[in-house]
């Protein structure tokens, strides 16, 4: 399937809607001054990438183009992303200066704020998340569920734990895709998760299944994708530089496989997880987007 | 109302109780580890005042001694409480090497392994909470709105935020007694409706409005008798070094209030609490615990 030249538009304006609804839930009183300091990061224009598939999950599963009980799942799963974020560009963590090419958030604020921040937006997106009036209270409980499960030990940040370990052992193949497994594709499963419960609170466990077997696996696809983009783009169609992992020494999906390999690898994982949904389009009128997400995300140059 | 002379083995019974309850929580698969490095600063037999605070409330109002339905949302409580401790005790915070007589999170796995691990038990907490079998959907997604507001920007962060920023400025008697209403009383407050919310998924904003007042008197309180220990007594009795207040210069209720009038204060504070909260014990054939504990917590010595 070939990915629509205006996809990009498409992206641009669900991440024009995600946008304006994180700033006004952020536009509150009593905060001491700390929303400032967790919008400087959270509305910083990216892609949004996560709260596009949960609508577009929604829509699927719904069947419905209103997409307002999807918007505080959307935007509650963006607040744990960022707050991933600035917590792993602090000097304890990945200690980095610049990402998307501003300063981070504890370049601007200081390591304490940056912290705190932090930890206000994780708190905050269980409190947007669950202040959701389009949804039933069981709709709610399992969404707090699923965006703790996905996010915390056994998730994203079970991910992390395994990239700060990578320092002290060599990992194999298998250890690496676990943990981007978990660092990357946790949170989309998470995003196709709450799109489905945002459309029926009685999910069913085969449904659920195969939403993580495609996330799993366009999760895994990305990366390899990125490891590739390291190798053979240039830092000015990157937008950041090339070749850091090589000079890093990083154990990455190119240290086991050959380059004609590994883009092989990304084919054949986009294919699978396509295979895995696509049913769910059959008798379905509206767009097949999170088909078009899988094949944009390893066609994309940067 | 005299306090019991066990009124300190009611406390620590009930500790025990959340002590196993906590430790079956973390004994979980697939943490990559990160469960011991939380299980290191949540298990380290703390007073449990908030769980205590959870499940009496639940008692009082559900009139009920079956304490199952309260338990996950003490435990959860708990969890944000040690995850605060642990992300103040880094050194971009407080810098703190020892609590409670044993080393601090990061003194032992390092900066980043206590700052993912107080990420994890922040997380982990509103799946514990949602994840109590025992109580509606409604209550559950009442007590995950309460849960985060209180602990969230608009309370416990928003308390740290003021904190952090004493250094820049100098502070008013208000405005101290705003943070410690917010660093302290906060999670107290939650602790109440979170046991209410686990008795009654309908609560009255009457009843919440009174829980809240008491919260924010016994927070207050505790703060100022906190300020006065530090100034009276000796560190063998308080386990911890005396004058460190003084010393660092820091302001406190003492830097306004002469040590009787804080005296007289705290006395004040604890009979207003108590005075908002003694009518639900009209009719309650259980004992008074929460005004117990209230007079427990200004006539402590440590």
């Amino acid at each position: 399937m070939q990915v629509r030249t205006d996809f990009e538009n498409i992206l641009t304006s669900s991440a024009q809607i995600i946008e304006n609804e994180l700033k006004s839930y952020l536009n509150v009183e009593n905060s001491n001054g700390l929303n400032e300091i967790m919008g400087y990061s959270l509305l910083s224009n990216g892609k949004r990438i996560r709260p596009f598939i949960v609508i577009e999950a929604y829509k699927l599963f719904s069947k419905s183009t209103d997409i307002k009980p999807a918007i505080p799942y959307a935007c509650a799963l963006e607040m744990i992303h960022t707050y991933s974020l600035i917590h792993d560009d602090l000097p304890c963590m990945d200690n980095d200066d610049f990402r998307r090419g501003k300063p981070t958030n504890h370049m601007v604020y200081g390591e304490d704020m940056a912290l705190l921040a932090g930890d206000a937006l994780l708190t905050y997106a269980f409190e947007v998340l669950a202040n959701n009036n389009y949804v039933s209270d069981k709709s709610v409980r399992l969404a707090t569920i699923a965006l703790s499960k996905y996010s915390g030990f056994a998730g994203m940040a079970g991910g992390q734990m395994i990239d700060l370990n990578i320092q002290k052992k060599p990992l194999t193949y298998e250890e690496i895709k676990n943990m981007h497994a978990l660092k990357t594709a946790a949170l989309i499963k998470c995003a196709l998760v709450l799109g489905y419960l945002a459309a029926d609170d009685a999910p069913k466990a085969e449904i659920v299944s195969d939403l993580e077997k495609f996330a799993q696996n366009i999760g895994i696809a990305f990366q390899i994708r990125d490891d590739i983009l390291d190798k053979i783009s240039n830092s000015d169609t990157l937008g950041k530089p090339v070749g850091s992992d090589e000079k890093n020494q990083k154990t990455t999906s190119l240290s086991f496989l050959s380059l004609s390999d590994a883009e092989a690898e990304v084919k054949c994982l986009t294919n699978e997880a396509i295979n895995t949904i696509i049913k769910y389009y059959e008798g379905y009128n509206g767009e097949q987007t999170l088909i078009e997400l899988a094949n944009y995300m390893i066609n994309r140059q940067k």
